[in-house]
């Protein structure tokens, strides 16, 4: 079987509550075997990297500067683009689906770019715009995710 | 003074109301000198774009593919980018602010990487998100837009 | 007739006859109705721009940065892009051919970009690498450039 | 001691040599725990990503198109960017330095970016243009871009 990638979205300030769940997601898409993709540096994109960095799995960075400085410890792999904000589209390029954890303009762009690109968009306390499919837990993120594949 | 940039963000596929919207919103903001800037294709970038032709402006189309196909007849300069969506970012970091009108993924996530980069938006029957300035007529779309400059 | 575009690229740092190749390649471009695109800074850029602006022309300059803070005060058209050297790219694909005047690793990034884009480079004062054609004066530069489209 | 990434660039069309010397450089990287970073397709990019996967190296393929289609089976992580040829800048980005054997527009694009950006380029039967670092065998290539890191 062809491995699968999920991206992580949401934005570098979150709630103890969205860390959390990132944190989970993250853990249970590495168990699954899936490869994590997300912005690479701290907030939600940090939680679901160290999340899935304990379980041993396999997460990339894709980073909005030209170099690495800033981005979390927990990256397998950390691209840095030089990009800016463009990078976004290469983080939900690279996923066959996504999962969005908490707010901030950021994430709101990957949600967006998503649908354009016809990934799902799976919604965790996020930003409620019709189009998405609200989820109510990690548990069902990552389920929901990896079948959308 | 130096030249304002505006970009006009919308659907390829819009209603009557939002095609003329676009086209009032073209008219006023080249009879003003702004250079206007959009996607480059039909719908709300062909309505704006032929609105600003017609006083004269000049208007820019920042296009998603790589070549000029396709893209509408009343364009100044048509820039063929061949990096699909992430030709979004590239309209509204050109801009100064942002008038979206109608709706569409691509125009949620012009909307998002507009406010990311701090670009004022003015809403003119769009997406229903905070962080928006709401107008209510091409008129206050375009004054507001140039007073944001 | 559909519009023609060109781009002049060259290095930042050249040599007074380059500058004065440069001008009148922008002059020549201008004179002809073709569209002149470059990197938007000073140099080769500059002068091109300042030869195209002379005679009325119109020129698109395509930023490495996400401001405009920098860029050479006769352009149409200044866009930033805070995509750095990926800026490269754009200009090329722009143009349906390229003239190139001058050295600097920049340069021959945008001279190997075309070629792989299979746009015609003529290259006048420039690398020294097989598959460009090599041309003696501005004059020749810009009717074989024009030619090419 | 914090990874080690080299960018591996070269033509999809090689001679058997070519392919070899890639090959051979993707082992040896990988057995000094380099990340392999290259286009993603065959050729250069498919000889070593076959050597380093042979060895448990991580490679990642950065690949032009908007799909993983076509790209080799050798890759840890495939990145789809729909970029085009602007995914050369991305992956000279991502490396501290660059080995490039064999030729092709694409390549020198790579180099040239990659000197642009000051990072030292190992010239392993390559294009033959000044401010390269010319290296004999795989061997020596390896050793001086990870000395050079």
């Amino acid at each position: 079987m062809s491995k699968r990638y999920v991206a992580v979205c949401g934005a570098s300030e979150a709630t103890p509550s969205q860390l959390d769940a990132a944190r989970e997601v993250g853990r249970l898409l590495a168990r699954s075997g899936a490869i994590v993709v997300n912005g690479g540096y701290a907030g939600v994109s940090g939680a679901a990297s160290e999340g899935a960095a304990a379980e041993g799995g396999t997460v990339v960075g894709i980073l909005r500067e030209a170099t690495r400085e800033g981005s979390n410890p927990h990256l397998t792999v950390a691209l840095p683009t030089g990009f800016g904000e463009a990078r976004n589209l290469l983080i939900v390029m690279a996923a066959e689906s996504v999962i969005a954890i908490g707010r901030g303009w950021g994430t709101l762009s990957e949600i967006a770019l998503a649908r354009r690109l016809d990934r799902p968009v799976f919604a965790l306390d996020t930003w409620d715009v019709d189009g998405l499919e609200v989820v109510k837990t990690p548990v069902e993120a990552v389920r929901r995710a990896l079948e959308a594949n």
